[in-house]
Formats: structure tokens, sequence, C-alpha cells
């Protein structure tokens, strides 16, 4: 346990476009009075997650972030999403990320999130878990578990499986539920491919005439009638954090994904009560789990938000203005109660989601450092067109924690 | 075919040095408020097209701005020339860019552009297809075409060849030309290096006494009594730019060299009338045809300008700076015409050429996106010492083509 401590603070998809605000970027529109205090005394710049021109996944950028190339240890989402429900995920399992939605009778999808719903997934767990089973495959066994809302994980266990297959999720309405494929000739790729595609149907048979389901065509909601699933991926051979760094650290986050990345390069995780991941989350207390962590002894705290780019999804440029502007109530209370003589903290996002076009894109993002050790320039305001100014420059995402350990002297010299 | 149109706009040879013109670069001191005006509404940035202190080809730099990495796909010119010109090259050609050129008796190079000969190629070429052949060498092919003045390529077709040997042009006067060599000791490589020699004794014999060249010399002008080879090369293993991008692209040039490195990565090709790819080019017939390409359906167009880097080759600094303002005059006719709700342009050059100096430096060139997602800087003027303000930052060749795409949302996700 070191005195120093370290703070990493992600909001996810923070970057914006000018067509997002009349003119300005979400960011830049936002009242951020406390944020703008850390890049006054911080110093600032622009981060590309995965390099200039590259176009970063939530996942993949956050493994960058914590200083991992996705090229060598990234294979899809499914690990991840699996992992920080909580589901015990063993060596070679293939994990899939999954979505309860709606499907008509020719399996055309007329909703991919089943309306969000927000009630009865107990039931639809169950009837899953109970039925989906497919006793013609020896030794396989299907594991399947809700998060919130539509959004859940499904893994394969046993023998003869592969990761090297397509998803059935169209990303899109009004079309089939796509058949999954194999991506190489290869026998088990092959069988795992037909496993899924059994599995489609399956969930579709056991979901579609449930109580649950009649219930909500009655209230002319969409039914929970199909299962989606995506980023098939085994477990990465990840060098674990603690031995990567030599650090004790911690993420706090709400998002399945985020935990699960945490999990996976062997942080503990944390989601504070009240932390929802979504629009409503209390942020302030995962600023409060941050505090004590560190208090308690770790070393490093990773604090994610999600409400950023769920706003941004779902082409609402209000919406995310006021998670930031929530988010700046939170590093307000960081700035309160952090031991700045020993901490040094960076706030950033993981990529840019345009609130127009309303998914991930390319542009770099604000970064800032602050603590006793950094040397502070002369921007005083986060934002994309002032950050930039900052005597930082441009980051990318695998730079990011060794130039914060290295204020704190955590760092291995390479030579002598 | 998409709404969305992207561009990129060439000026080979754009960057200077400041003493190209009292203190100034030519694009300095160049009126150009077309430029300008674009540069006000665009964010700015330098380019280095093979990365800092890489001193660019112009082959290799546009493989680069295209999004090719040269170590893998490049090997040399000669390809590109030959197909530039419209030659059909086949696998394993190997191609060569000429030089009708002036030599002695004793085979020293006088003039290595037989003093940009603009008259009689036809004769040269026709005693080149007609006399040029090596019995000796069984199922051997020589092929040979020629572009505008001196310029011309040829192709060595059949089997036993290889592109692993060097060119046979000094590259200076007054000394011999060099014997063309294996770079290694294999059999083939030997045996290929041989027949360029026997090319080169047997080009001098066809050419020195033909009337045209008795012409000039009674004229007082350097005969076009020899051929230059360099740029030995077969066609590389290219992924077309469609199946790269999954866009239809166009190049608009006059260059044998851009239409060739255009032609090799799968875009169509046009060269406008009244385009020379010299000082005299009608540089507005480009940025009209790119117009047209963009409405009748093409997603991307390339645009080069080869006039920038002829003036600063010729050490002529108020000839480069007169391109420049006629290149300003056809970036106001793009100003008019595109559709700037649905396009993203950029502006910029493939490498530096300094007036004194006469050939291509390392230093970075001004860089200028502009559309209406780019986060607006405040740089108003283009120029090597006021684009370097602006918030794009420095990029490489290889990410020019990815943040432009970006823009228009074209990228695929790298993760989820």
């Amino acid at each position: 346990m070191s005195q120093k401590k370290a703070v990493l603070f992600i909001a996810d998809g923070l970057g914006g476009r000018p067509s997002d605000y009349n003119g300005k970027t979400c960011l830049e529109a936002a009242d951020t009075p406390n944020l703008d205090r850390l890049a006054d005394r911080g110093i600032n710049g622009m981060l590309n997650p995965l390099g200039p021109g590259v176009r970063p996944g939530s996942d993949t950028a956050h493994l960058s972030l914590f200083g991992y190339d996705p090229e060598e240890v990234y294979s899809g989402r499914g690990i991840f999403e699996a992992s920080g429900i909580g589901m015990k995920v063993q060596k070679n399992d293939v994990c899939f990320r999954t979505n309860f939605s709606t499907v008509d009778k020719e399996m055309e999808v007329k909703d991919r999130r089943a309306g969000r719903i927000q009630e009865g997934q107990e039931k639809l767990k169950e009837a899953l878990q109970d039925g989906l089973e497919l006793n013609r495959y020896k030794d396989l066994e299907i594991i399947f578990e809700t998060s919130t809302q539509h959004r859940g994980a499904l893994i394969l266990r046993g023998s003869k499986l592969s990761d090297k297959i397509t998803g059935t999720d169209p990303h899109k309405t009004d079309v089939k539920v796509k058949k999954c494929k194999a991506v190489n000739g290869s026998k088990n790729v092959k069988r795992t491919a037909k496993i899924v595609n059994k599995i489609t149907d399956r969930a579709h048979e056991l979901l579609k005439d449930l109580d649950v389901n009649k219930d909500r065509e009655e209230r002319g909601k969409p039914p929970a009638n199909a299962l989606l699933l995506r980023g098939a991926s085994t477990p990465p051979d990840i060098e674990p954090f603690q031995e990567k760094y030599g650090l004790e650290g911690v993420g706090i986050a709400a998002g399945a994904l985020y935990l699960g990345v945490a999990k996976q390069i062997g942080l503990e995780t944390r989601k504070p009560e009240g932390a929802t991941g979504d629009l409503d989350s209390k942020i302030i207390n995962k600023a409060k789990a941050a505090v004590k962590e560190l208090e308690d002894g770790k070393d490093f705290a990773f604090i994610h938000v999600k409400g950023t780019d769920n706003a941004a999804h779902d082409h609402d440029a209000e919406a995310k203005k006021r998670v930031i502007e929530k988010i700046d109530r939170a590093v307000g209370y960081l700035i309160d109660k952090l031991d700045w003589k020993n901490t040094h903290l960076i706030f950033s996002g993981d990529h840019t989601t345009p609130i127009v076009y309303g998914d991930h894109t390319a542009e770099p993002i604000p970064i800032l450092y602050r603590g006793r050790e950094v040397r502070k320039d002369w921007v005083d305001r986060i934002g994309e067109r002032s950050s930039v100014k900052g005597d930082l420059g441009f980051v990318n995402g695998q730079e990011v924690l060794p130039i914060l350990f290295n204020y704190n002297n955590w760092l291995e010299k390479y030579g002598s």
C-alpha cells in the first residue's frame, strides 16, 4: 500500500461534434465549474483511445486505456459482459452478450431491445435456464444470465467449441435474425455455429408463449420473444493489472461490460448503491466509493460513468449535457475529498459519441491530468476546442496510465 | 452509393522552406483566398506522409495517403508508371520507368531528359518497339511505351525474371550510364540484370542514328539517344480500395505515376481535357470532373495536381506560387459547387519540395479538413506556420483517409 493514489475517471462517449448542441459539443455547452477547475490546475490534451482515425468500441477502448493492446487481448465483448454480470467464466467458455428482443413469426426483428423491457425478466430467465438444453450435443452446457433491461449473457461450456463465429444480431429492424456462421471451415467452428442457431430457435420456442409476453402484447408492448447473441469470445490471456503495474486497483462501475473488463484484468470491482449505468445513476456514490477505497488502502481507482454514452446513443443532447453536469458535481466531491498531496487524477472519455449520429466515432476526446506534479498549463476550461490547446498534446490509449503513474513515481526504469 | 461524399485534394510537393521566397514558403507567399476560407472554416494541422524525418517519394507518399503501408506494398515506381500510361500490366511483369536521355560516345550522360524533348517521340518509340528484342532469351517479351516529354515505361514479360535489380539512371550528368546490378545472387536476378544491360546497349544502337536525333543535333538540341531505366517493380498485391473502405472512388490526375497508383489500388481514373500534369495544366477541369463524378454517384474523389512539384524541381519560386494561385481558383470552384451538407474534404500535399534544393524533403505539409462535422479551429490562413497552430495536430499519411471517412460515419467500429 502506497501513500500515493491514482484515479482514472472515464465518462463513456464523452466527446462530441459541433453539430451536437448549436455549434457546440455537449461538453462545451455544459456548465462544469469543477471540471474546469481541474483543467485550470492541471495539464490538458486530447486522447486517441486506439490511435487517430480508429473508431473505438467501448471494450477495446477500455482495454487500451488500461494499457493493454486490443490486437493482443481482444476477441469479442461476450466474455466481458458475462464476467461483468457476475457469471463464473471458465477457461475455454464461449461467451455471448445477449439481447431479449422482439421478432415476428418469420423471425424478423421488430425491436432489438424488446422495448427496453423493465419487468418480467425473472420469468424469461427461468424459462431459458430450465429449457435451454441441446441433448444431442454431448457434454454441452448452456448457461444463461440476465443483466439490466434487455441485457444478458450466455455461455457455452464443453469440448469442441470455438468463438470463431458470427453473431445473430442484425443490428437493425425489419430484417431476419441472422444465421450464426462459421468464420472458418474447421469442424469445431462449424459445430459451434450450428449450436448457436439451434439455441436461437429453441429460445424463441421457449419465450414466445410465456404469460409475461402475452401480458406485454395485451398492453401494446413488444414481447421479449427472442434472444439475439453477439460478441462470441473466450477468456483472454491477460497479464493481471497488479502484476503489470504492481498496484492494488479497484473498478467502480455499473455497466456490465465495464465491470467485466475490470474483472478480466484482475481489478476488484464495486457497483455502488444507486449506480445503474444509465441516466438515473447516482454518480456521486461512485465518487464516494472511490474515496473510501483509496482511504482503505487501494492504490488505484477506476471510475466509470455510462450515462453520457447512453444519452448520445439516444440522440438526446440535453440528457448528455445533464449527465455531464451530474458528473461535474461528483468531480466536485472528489476535489473536496481526495488527498491532493498524494493523488494524481485523470478525467477523460473512452471515445466520441456525437448526438446526430448516435454511435461511436474516431475523433479524439479531451483528457486532463491533475495533481501536484503535473506541469500546469494555461487551459482553464475542459472541452474539445479548449483542451486541445493544452501542453499535454495528443496521447494514445495505452500511454494514458503510464503517464499517470509516472507522476506518482511508480514506473520501472527502462535501462539504467 | 452514399449520399455523403469525400474529397482528397493533393498538390504535389506543396510544402516549402523559408528560403523559397524571401523568408516565406511559396504557399505562405501566394494569394489564396479560397484555401484560406477552407482553413478558416475547417480544422488544420500538419501531415507527415511517411512519418517525421522520412523523405518521401511521390509514389510511397501517395500509397500512404491512400492508407497503404509502403513497406508492405511498394517495390518500385515502374509498375505505377507503366500502369499510369495505360499499359496492360500482367502479374510478374517487371516494369521500369524510362527516360529518353542524351549520352556521348562513352555512354556518359549529358542530359538525363534529352532537353525535356517535346517532339519526335513517336519516331523514337517506333524504333524501340520494332527493334528491341533479345532473341537469345526464350519467351522474353520487351514492351515499351512513351508518356509525356522524355518519360516512358518498359515492361519485361516472361519467365525467370526478377525486380531485385538496380536501375541504370545515375541521377546526375557527366558520369556513365550505370550498369544494372543484381541485388542478390539468385539466378533469375542475375539473368534479369543482364537483360537490362543488353537493352541499354541495344536502345542506344537503335536511337543514335535516327533522323529525329540528327535533326536535333543540327538544331543544337541534345539528342534522345539513350534510354535510362529505373524503379524495377512487379505489380503489388494490394487490397483494392473498394474492398478496404467499401467506397466507390475515382482518381483525377494527369501525371502517369498518380494515375498508375490510383489504378493499382483499383480506383477508376480520369484525365480531364487540358490536364497535363505540368505548369500549363487546366486545373479547374479536374475540379469540374470531381464535382461531376460525385454527382454521378462516386463516394470519393482524389484530385492530384503536379505543377507545384515540377516548378519546385525547376527551382522556380514564382512558377510554384503561380500554380498554387491557380489551384486556389480551382478550390473556389469546389467551394461553390460541392454539396457541403454531405461532403468532407481534405486539402494537402504529398511532401515538401523546396525551391533551392529542388527535390523532395521530409518537412511536414499543411493539411486541412473541411465539412460540417469538423471541430473548426481558429486558423484562418493556410501555410506552413499558420496551419501548424490548428487543432488537428500532426497526422501521419496512413491516418489521413480514416480521419476523413470518420466524419462521414463510414468507419467500421473496432470492438463494440
